[in-house]
């Protein structure tokens, strides 16, 4: 009865720090391994002959890192998924996800400092390796990318029926949180750091410049120029919770709300999704 | 180059005191709606015509609500789903997600109390609805259950690698936070709240009294006893994270660690997950 | 230019099983040292002679925990903070906290099981025992305790001025999540567990059947109860927020809302405080 | 009985958009408002009287931010705070505490962009009037100012016990989330935003080039340079957790760990902290 089945470690929270003569670089990453594979007997019998300890997952971790240059998660998780692809109990599928905590240099007298980090915090990179037999499937994407533009943002001509008392807005702040992951159809050795911070700045310079009808248009709007501009990106999808800002009746106080004053709610909000894919 | 998209309104924030003669009941929910369909118009040129506001949805969830005995999650999901499959613009899908907030009574002296409540907190049960042209889907769940034994639980005779530190353990305590998912398979009108009850009381009783050999092995033997004890169900996820307990070294303080004294971690954590299907 | 100055270890999680003959009972705690002293040498020059290691402090707790009972929160508090004081570098001040993970037992089929447990979740139970040379001073507390009435709520005749909107509410919804600390009295050898029992069954009963005028007013019944009943109690602070719950507007769906249906809401939230003290 | 007591509201979302022609500004702020005063009646009586209710604080704080310019948390809180001393029902203390939620310009082709904003997460910077008929006390801080240096900091030579297992470190690495509060005693018409601005590059500057003995004696170090640069400042309070970095063993892989590989850990963690009061 049992079907698909997979099991790993997650939360392994790796720091590396590269010493070079003139300065540091660190790497502040949570590794996530999962296995996949013939593992009947583990579940249906307690057998754990051909069960690897999570605890061996992370130790493998740590050793890997300490050998690689940890130029970027990806390579990273590539090496990963092949060791464990080709190690005892030979799995048939390997997913490493990966999550990039970003240090950026404190500001010194001489430029960015040596060896002194801050932590920007908000956004978080992600990388996902997925290797079988036939080969390696390479995600990447970023979460908490949080976006607001206060101009050419409107929301009218919708559908209405008996439960709608929403007014058409011709001018409205527009406020959402990127979630995005993209899937990469260009090969095992792209120059992985470079490529994700220039997708980034599509998607923020669309959203940017966008005249926006929707959300969903401008969703569209940003997924169409990263699959323009990026040849390497096969397929992308967004997540653009809408953070809704409501305007405050001022009214009652005998004063006018000049589309000036908004509260910020949390709950409810709206949550706009779609996949782009090469046509 | 859109694929799939879906949009709709999360976080809709649902209380309904229901004042019955002689004591009130609350219902406490967390919904969300999405639907999908045919809205290339307003991705791809901006064109509203065909676009729900996500505000309509809102409201549509509290002038139901007015109306609807909200007997259960299932029953409510049920009917909204087929009021948004109905209405323009006629989506070729919808989806209903609620989450329960649960309320205990008070208890007070003549008994539990007729309108003091106090939340339990920790858990929470969950409901999904699913309704096209075809049918209606209907999933339960629940969420943040957590359990710890501390006897009958062994990891033994694994797997072991030149990255294998971990040492056989024959009494450990086994500490998780269940998340399970599962498949109705009997129709649109079961006793959803006495089956979820009936479920839970399964999970917690086949968890109590295994004899564990791992998580995978746990695992297995709840949902197996899931599927056995309830016709109803056609099919379980589980998601098991290994919430490991570290028994402490007092070797060094000249104290001998009767199996007595652990650190509970939260970071590396062991993920393991099985779907199990009737066979 | 140092004023005060203190420093110590927290996040200290302490698991005990303490494995009797027919069953475990399990201590789930997270600790926290600090002390406070004459530290201005570290301080200053980055002279370490006087300072204990922080990591020193986390060993302590466990190592002594494997010798103590572990009754009570209170009396391992006790102990705790006796050994910091009399130890090198010989502080001024000890201040041990400690915050209880509750567990009960699973049902059985022959009652509570005997060594697999649950966890009841949302709320906590507090601890904090501060030494000097002069003595203990013992406050508990509990915190996440989240309750609510639906009837014998009230707020109305309040004070208006040019900017209030709000109206005459005769039959609210009452929900807050009670925080409470109070200072114990009566010596360092009371039934700890029984007593904090007590005080939140006398907390709970207090809302329960109080006829409510405001959040105040509540407040203001809980803490003299508490203070009437438990004579040991020399002090309580009380912090309830208002977790307001809004009636939904019906009437534009041709719908009237009965006092039935609301939402529930995050921000922005009253927030109400008081200290009652034996007069 | 009642002795200390204070109610307000708090979590008030406020959002400005102020329109400039050539470009918008965003002010985005948490706001709470609590008073103290002679609120006796409303507690034992349920006399609602002298009550005003927070929603008329909440719709206070949007009325007087529509008329208000906004140029900083601190001026908004004077004005408000002054407000409430001065209304009905005349309390004798009003608390607005602020806090800031920052968003960036959006980088474009010409520059800065005048309306799409990025929101660089992580810190936040904190503001407190305190009001009386005495005057205005004025408290700024910041919070979440995550921090790593990977040189220049060790900690040796410190008080050894029997529960001591710790050794000494030569090169470790610091990491912490400052949390700071400093007081103004420069008067009510300071250079807000600037100040913080300087305050918090006073911060990371000390802290990235400070030789560091111990988190104490940075710390110290931290306080000092603020006292000494900023004549407006008169007193610091600096409280900064010690994320602890543990060096991974590799030996059991047959690999030196050469001080470059570590796991990142959440708990148990240090905490140190310590106010500087200018002499």
């Amino acid at each position: 009865m049992l079907s698909e089945n997979r099991y790993g470690k997650s939360g392994i929270r790796l720091v590396k720090v590269i010493r070079r003569r003139e300065r540091h670089e660190i790497r502040d990453w949570t590794v996530a391994v999962a296995l996949e594979g013939d593992f009947a007997a583990a579940h249906e019998r307690g057998d754990n002959a051909r069960v690897l300890p999570t605890d061996t997952m992370k130790n493998t971790v740590y050793a890997m890192a300490s050998e690689d240059p940890l130029d970027s998660m990806e390579s990273f998780g590539l090496a990963l998924s092949r060791h464990f692809l080709e190690s005892p109990p030979l799995p048939s599928r390997v997913t490493i996800s990966l999550e990039q905590h970003p240090w950026e240099r404190i500001p010194a007298a001489g430029g960015p400092h040596a060896s002194a980090f801050l932590r920007p915090g908000g956004e978080s990179r992600l990388a996902a390796v997925t290797r079988t037999r036939e080969g390696a499937r390479i995600e990447a994407g970023l979460e908490g990318l949080t976006i607001l533009k206060s101009a050419a943002s409107a929301f009218a001509g919708f559908l209405r029926d008996r439960f709608t008392t929403l007014r058409d807005a011709t001018d409205r702040i527009f406020a959402t949180s990127v979630s995005a992951r993209w899937l990469y159809s260009g090969g095992t050795d792209l120059a992985w750091e470079l490529l994700a911070r220039a997708i980034r700045g599509t998607l923020l310079e669309t959203f940017a410049d966008h005249d926006s009808a929707s959300v969903q248009h401008t969703l569209d709007a940003m997924g169409e120029a990263v699959l323009e501009r990026h040849a390497e990106v096969g397929e992308i999808r967004l997540t653009l919770p809408n953070k809704h800002h409501i305007p405050v009746d001022l009214n009652p106080f005998g004063l006018e709300n000049r589309n000036e004053i908004f509260v910020a709610t949390e709950e409810p909000y709206g949550r706009i999704e779609a996949t782009l894919r090469r046509g």
